[in-house]
């Protein structure tokens, strides 16, 4: 039993402040996923079987004890105090939160409180512009203050995050910042055209948003494949954003979400300046987490893979995604003892390396 | 060990009614592939040294016998009596079977007789129309028993299946039935320019079958990837396509072939009325094959995943599908017991959502 | 355990002759991968902990000690008569030696002499081309001496090899060698333009090269993928070539780098005249090996499955490499062997046919 004392969830997102019945918890369960076959429901799915081995006994019950149970449970100990005692329940010592996402989910100054846990902001980058873009009356007051918001927000975040998948899109990964023409002339459409609370798509400007962030030193998330299967993923865009990066002092985090893990480790073993997320991918995958981490461990070396839960919404989810991680890292790295393929002093390194070095030393944490 | 009292074979053809040599045996065991490496067999596979472990046994000879012994033993039974011993010792109780193959194989009714099962058919779309188009004068007849023949077939057959792999063919998976014009434009094309007994590929025809097909509210098989890994596969007609038939009240069945298991397996999580086929990839692979089945419960729900063979041709290779599913089922699910990951109720719930109840619900089977 | 007594490394190159310094040597061992993150070493990578593992032994080292000591013992022994320790110790007894590397590397005879064993040449296209072109003084002499070269090779050669990744190279893969005209202007513009040393990349001319070696009948070794992962892989074109190759009587043996060992393995059990090899894809994955090789041998024939090390520059890593397709192999035949999957008799066989068998039938070695 490798320890893994201090975990940094380097990519996750703050919690419900609501009470949840079953069909709005079970619906947050699924992230996204349609509603489940007549007859079965998402908790028969691997989350929904990790969610119910490992949260109940945080709330005082039995494992795997029946869905109805463990949300009566729940709303007896009211939102707060469950969250409570999930978050600090997980084993995460410090939590670097996504903001902007459109539900009221808590912030990083309420997830620490909460966890009992340092929390710092990641700043996603969209919404950011999208809040500018509400408030500036002018193109070139849109700009200024987009600039002003970026560079501004760098002083307290520890990282900037895409929110798009930007591997289909290849324009908004151009390998060079946009011209200030360019970014006028979209700005301009954009801005006439949109109505308050329209999400950013405009390439040009996301491109223009990413050089910006770029140009802080701050590292950017980057969502290196999308979940959903039918939208193709062309590798090239990204692999030349990459390039272009490279030298220049920032650090790029890929987030490889269900089907690009291979490759976001593959990247990060070749680029000296980029990193590979090994949790989202992990915390879906409940009893088959090992191999995706095993499959990571084998492309990327031991210094360039960032643990993460990913989780949003449901503070259930952080905690399976926590045990999931140090569950699968401990049967990787007790099967290389095993085979006698390290020594115990190298397996601790890479437990450590991955719970928390790594993204002490990317995000500068203290 | 769990078990699985009754399995439904979702996907398979009939078997041959002729005696076998050892070569044309062979031939038929590797399903296409090409004639071995000088100074090996075709029994040099994985589905060889499974038809070698499991088969000998049920006609009375030792486990992993030589092929030449196993072989003169099946011609010792005669093809009938060699073929019913198969078939009912692969503990398969339900058939359904696709109809329309070129080869001379056996239909529902024998194989529910040769395998003391239930057994029913599965309608090819395109051999249906080509079966109408020898049989219609003129173009405005053939659209006319086309739509009658597949609504016909919808009385007695529990679904259709298109035989194309339609995962590189974006016009054939339009995201609407193409317009009256369009079809009597290909119709008359294809009626003119085809011999009889010449496949239907024109993507206009294919779509409005499809389209026909969907209307009946039967469910529809679908290969969502080729077996040839020349074919580039683009994921996002299928997509557009699973996203147009969402509603309709009409089920998708995807075929994931030998390259897209997770693909099938994420479209079903996130689409209501898609299902997951996790047999054909299976039964190809022996002693591998419990990887990939918890490749697809990794990333499917439970009650969205379908049992299949694909076998064809040799009753040994519905032997053969069958038991690898069995004992790759009950290899994932003892190591989710094993992990503590769920408790039995909630593993034989899993293996009897597999093994046969997502097939009776969708495929309304008594 | 099941023996291996013989391998044949059926892809390698040469070592440097030059001593090594631990910043050197950690270079060599990321075969072209990027800078470690600060703070770690390329040691920290599942190739690093392989050598730690196997190679101290060879030297009079325990296994697993610190980088700097295995550097000091190697630099005591001289860069000589490590090498020799180490080759000997890998249990190969052939090497294929790639030659036409830039660097300045071992070729079969000193191989053959450092390692004890056999060794002979595979001859790069694109250098053989590139040295012509050195010594040619117009086109007409260009061409001829091109087809003299090849065809003078395939006398004491046992393969050739194109250097370039040809998946994504659509015209290079062209199904038919391409006519007289458009070589001579191909060669024309090439050998206008060159400067002395520039490596050969156009892709009429690379077809030309590729076309006059399957003339000769020897094996011609193709990489089946990139190894970078932002080059988008076309599988089109490479199937195309290979369906064009069927029947001449020359075998192509696929490499499929780090992400296509599934699509290398499925095209040789398609195709009679396509081999797959295991060995450079396993050599990168350490303590993960063994599943990659259970995935080659679940789609290609075992007769159609070659080992190697793709180890180049470092004896170390012909080391590993055979170490670990060892260590695989017998995981993946012991696991067959306990679920009853095959006989003893069988995994001998198969561990037989890859190990040597297959490589002496293809290559026609004595």
């Amino acid at each position: 039993m490798i320890e893994t004392p201090s975990l940094v969830d380097q990519y996750c997102h703050g919690v419900l402040r609501t009470e949840l019945g079953l069909g709005t918890f079970e619906a947050r369960l699924g992230r996204g996923d349609g509603p489940p076959a007549p007859g079965t429901t998402l908790f028969d799915t691997q989350t929904g079987f990790a969610v119910r081995r490992w949260c109940p006994p945080l709330l005082g019950l039995e494992p795997h004890c029946p869905p109805a149970r463990y949300l009566a449970r729940r709303r007896e100990l009211g939102v707060l105090e469950a969250g409570r005692r999930l978050l600090r329940g997980s084993g995460i010592t410090t939590y670097l939160v996504s903001s902007g996402l459109p539900d009221d989910l808590t912030g990083p100054e309420e997830m620490a409180a909460a966890g009992d846990a340092e929390a710092r902001e990641v700043v996603r980058l969209e919404p950011l512009a999208e809040q500018v873009a509400d408030t500036s009356g002018t193109v070139a007051a849109f700009l200024a203050n987009l600039a002003e918001s970026v560079h501004g927000a760098a002083t307290h975040a520890v990282a900037f995050a895409a929110t798009a998948s930007l591997a289909g899109a290849g324009p908004a990964l151009a390998p060079e910042p946009p011209g200030p023409g360019a970014v006028r002339g979209a700005a301009a459409r954009w801005l006439a055209a949109r109505r308050v609370g329209e999400e950013l798509t405009d390439p040009v400007l996301l491109s223009h948003l990413l050089w910006i962030a770029v140009a802080t030193g701050r590292p950017l998330q980057l969502h290196a494949g999308p979940e959903e299967p039918g939208l193709r993923t062309d590798p090239a865009p990204l692999t030349a954003f990459v390039r272009a990066t490279a030298g220049l002092g920032t650090d790029l985090v890929l987030l490889p979400g269900l089907f690009h893990h291979r490759y976001a480790a593959r990247l990060a073993a070749v680029h000296p300046h980029v990193y590979a997320d090994s949790g989202a991918a992990l915390a879906r995958t409940g009893a088959r987490a090992a191999a995706i981490l095993a499959d990571i461990l084998e492309l990327a070396p031991f210094g360039k893979i960032l643990f993460s839960t990913g989780a949003q919404s449901l503070p259930e989810l952080h905690v399976v995604g926590a045990h999931l991680f140090r569950e699968s890292l401990n049967r990787v790295l007790g099967t290389w003892l095993t085979e006698d393929a390290c020594t115990p002093t190298d397996a601790r390194r890479v437990a450590h390396l991955l719970a928390s070095e790594n993204a002490h030393r990317v995000y500068g944490l203290r």
